[in-house]
């Protein structure tokens, strides 16, 4: 099961940045990029891990489509992270732990984005709460 | 007034980058950034205007909150601005061409981020359709 290893390095990643969030993107089997939450050290409100990911892979493929490609992200993406995988035609989403859980943790009321990418007409899979346990640890 | 000033500067640099979609950022009687959309020659699918204009804002000054910031955008923030202008505590946002005309315009759903904003528990004031007739002709 490579999503289930796939979500275990993200998980690795986070826990050696010292941060919860993180996120991979990968095409079948491999892994292409994998990235940390970066707000602070980056001075950049926009460096969530998943942003982080889809920029990075841009960079590497010289491409902004995405479609075909698969994420996997410790939480649910925030409104602003949604609306990036939106526009970049990400295929297949994998989170761990809901935003509902996050607001309620972090005081701040980000919707999340998994209704509004549900109703997208971009072909988008979404497997929520993928390895909760495993995440949540993160958060805690 | 000079948010009618400001507008009309960013729409100029949007009219010299041939590009509809451009969006600056001011502090009281000063411009600090304008930025334009360019998700393909950067190869960076988040690099719509206003996400760009924040990123610089956080190199320029090297803070992430932009709380008492003003922004000016000629069209509605789409569902990632939006939400990136939440992250970053902007507290006024002047905005062109309301979504509903881009998603129609570009047959996209981006379903765009003002009803999300209202709702949300951070002081901000939102002026849509602000020199419209102005801004509509970038797109048209």
């Amino acid at each position: 099961m490579h999503h289930q290893e796939f979500m275990q390095l993200t998980i690795s990643e986070a826990q050696k940045a010292g941060t919860p969030f993180a996120a991979s993107i990968a095409m079948g089997n491999d892994i292409l990029v994998t990235k940390v939450q970066s707000v602070s050290p980056e001075h950049d409100p926009t460096a969530h891990a998943i942003v982080l990911a889809l920029r990075e892979l841009g960079q590497l493929t010289h491409q902004t489509d995405f479609s075909g490609y698969t994420l996997y992200s410790t939480c649910e993406p925030c409104m602003m992270c949604g609306g990036a995988a939106l526009w970049s035609h990400i295929g297949e989403i994998y989170y761990g732990v809901p935003r509902t859980w996050i607001t309620q943790h972090y005081k701040n009321n980000d919707p999340g984005c998994s209704k509004v990418l549900k109703k997208s007409i971009e072909q988008l899979t979404i497997h929520p709460e993928f390895m909760f346990k495993e995440c949540i640890h993160l958060f805690e």
